[in-house]
């Protein structure tokens, strides 16, 4: 297997999943490493990214051929070839059977807030402008009770489970101010195996309304129990969201 | 006097001055503030920024009138009023005569560089991305030749100065590698009182050739003694560079 890490703006793109007619980074990368290999090319991405989520970290991989060229002519021939919204960053060998979306231990999704008073230009397109201050103590307070294994279907679109478990595990979710290109920022940092339909975005909405006041960190516990879509936040708009990094075993790499 | 701190995006303004039949920053807010206070307003900004470049922290003054609205109402339709590229980010009362342009103790202009091998596209438009390596330790030793008086006659576009003297004083070139939104940059702030025309960018070039490993740090003091502009380096392009604060005597506010 080959594997590819990319970045990409998730603004040029309708989200990652590959859909008849429409731009997506699937479609695009395949192209593109159909065209480099000069055979058909179908890949498997660690974050099926929403329309508009960014990634810095996505990883894709796909089953090699002995005829395709060297990593290096490669990288440099798909990131010519996927356009200027993408950009292969790394390429690595993997063993036979390796699945960049089964095999991934766990990904890590960073989300930008700017909380103040006026739109942070040089962040547009890369940050959510919640404009009102947001009171970081109870944001971490909120926070606190997503940490752990839990049942998300409160916190996911509806029906995206398909029958499946809503069971997700949740490593980490930091909340740290950043002083991002001049501007006061909040970057909440959110750690899990694996991820449901828009699970992250209805996190971090959530934790928004907690952090203006409207909520009790609480709540999100509360949110959580009652296994109702509903009864959770907001879904925060995509632009302010980035797959970050995904972490696999050592033993994949050759 | 009143006096405004604004942040635009360079990419959108054919620069600050206002010229006839063109997007600028100048023509812009004196449009802006005309409608907001329903008398014609001619601004004086610290920063004469070239196409393209931004700004985080612009001054400007004007004339009061007793009729303007109060200042929280001005900034608000001001903002409005100038359309997203320009952010009216606070605004202040000044004594009588006080100008932004010539009460300015100093100007801080930062310049971000991304030195790696992929392009860093959470950064477009912010930052120019050299792809080659940069030497920092070779940097700090050319950027060390710019502080202090010297004529900068080698480091401005030929004419700017008007016949007037070139001779400009440099506080501070600082050169640190920055962490920003995952890509590995170099931050190089640059404080002065005054600049001639391109200075900066001019100074950015020439530092990142020594950098490059293609000059010396030295050659950058033999530039500035052959006060002739063919002896420094490339000017850099204006889109990593954004001028990022401007300070004045405590006793001009009131």
């Amino acid at each position: 297997m080959t594997s590819l890490i990319v970045a990409y703006d998730g603004a040029a793109f309708h989200g990652f999943a590959r859909q008849p007619g429409l731009e997506t980074v699937q479609g695009r990368l395949e192209s593109a490493l159909s065209i480099a290999t000069g055979r058909e090319v179908q890949i498997t991405g660690a974050g099926r990214t929403d329309a508009g989520v960014h990634a810095l970290g996505q990883v894709i991989s796909y089953t090699a051929d002995p005829g395709d060229p060297d990593p290096v002519s490669l990288r440099r021939s798909v990131s010519a070839l996927a356009g200027p919204d993408i950009v292969v960053t790394g390429i690595r060998s993997a063993r036979p059977g390796f699945s960049a979306r089964h095999d991934a231990l766990c990904r890590e999704y960073r989300y930008l807030l700017v909380p103040g008073p006026t739109a942070p230009l040089a962040l547009r397109g890369r940050a959510w402008w919640t404009k009102r201050g947001l009171d970081l103590t109870a944001v971490r307070e909120g926070a606190a009770h997503l940490v752990g294994e839990h049942d998300f279907r409160s916190f996911c679109v509806r029906g995206s489970a398909d029958g499946r478990s809503t069971v997700r595990g949740i490593e980490l979710v930091d909340v740290q101010p950043a002083l991002v290109l001049g501007e006061h920022c909040v970057v909440i940092r959110i750690v899990g195996r694996s991820f449901l339909h828009s699970m992250v975005r209805i996190m971090v909405g959530s934790l928004v309304e907690v952090g203006r006041g409207r909520r009790q960190p609480d709540w999100i516990a509360d949110a959580l129990t009652a296994e109702h879509r509903g009864s959770a936040g907001i879904t925060a708009p995509p632009h302010g969201l980035t797959l970050w990094h995904v972490t696999y075993p050592e033993e994949f790499w050759l």
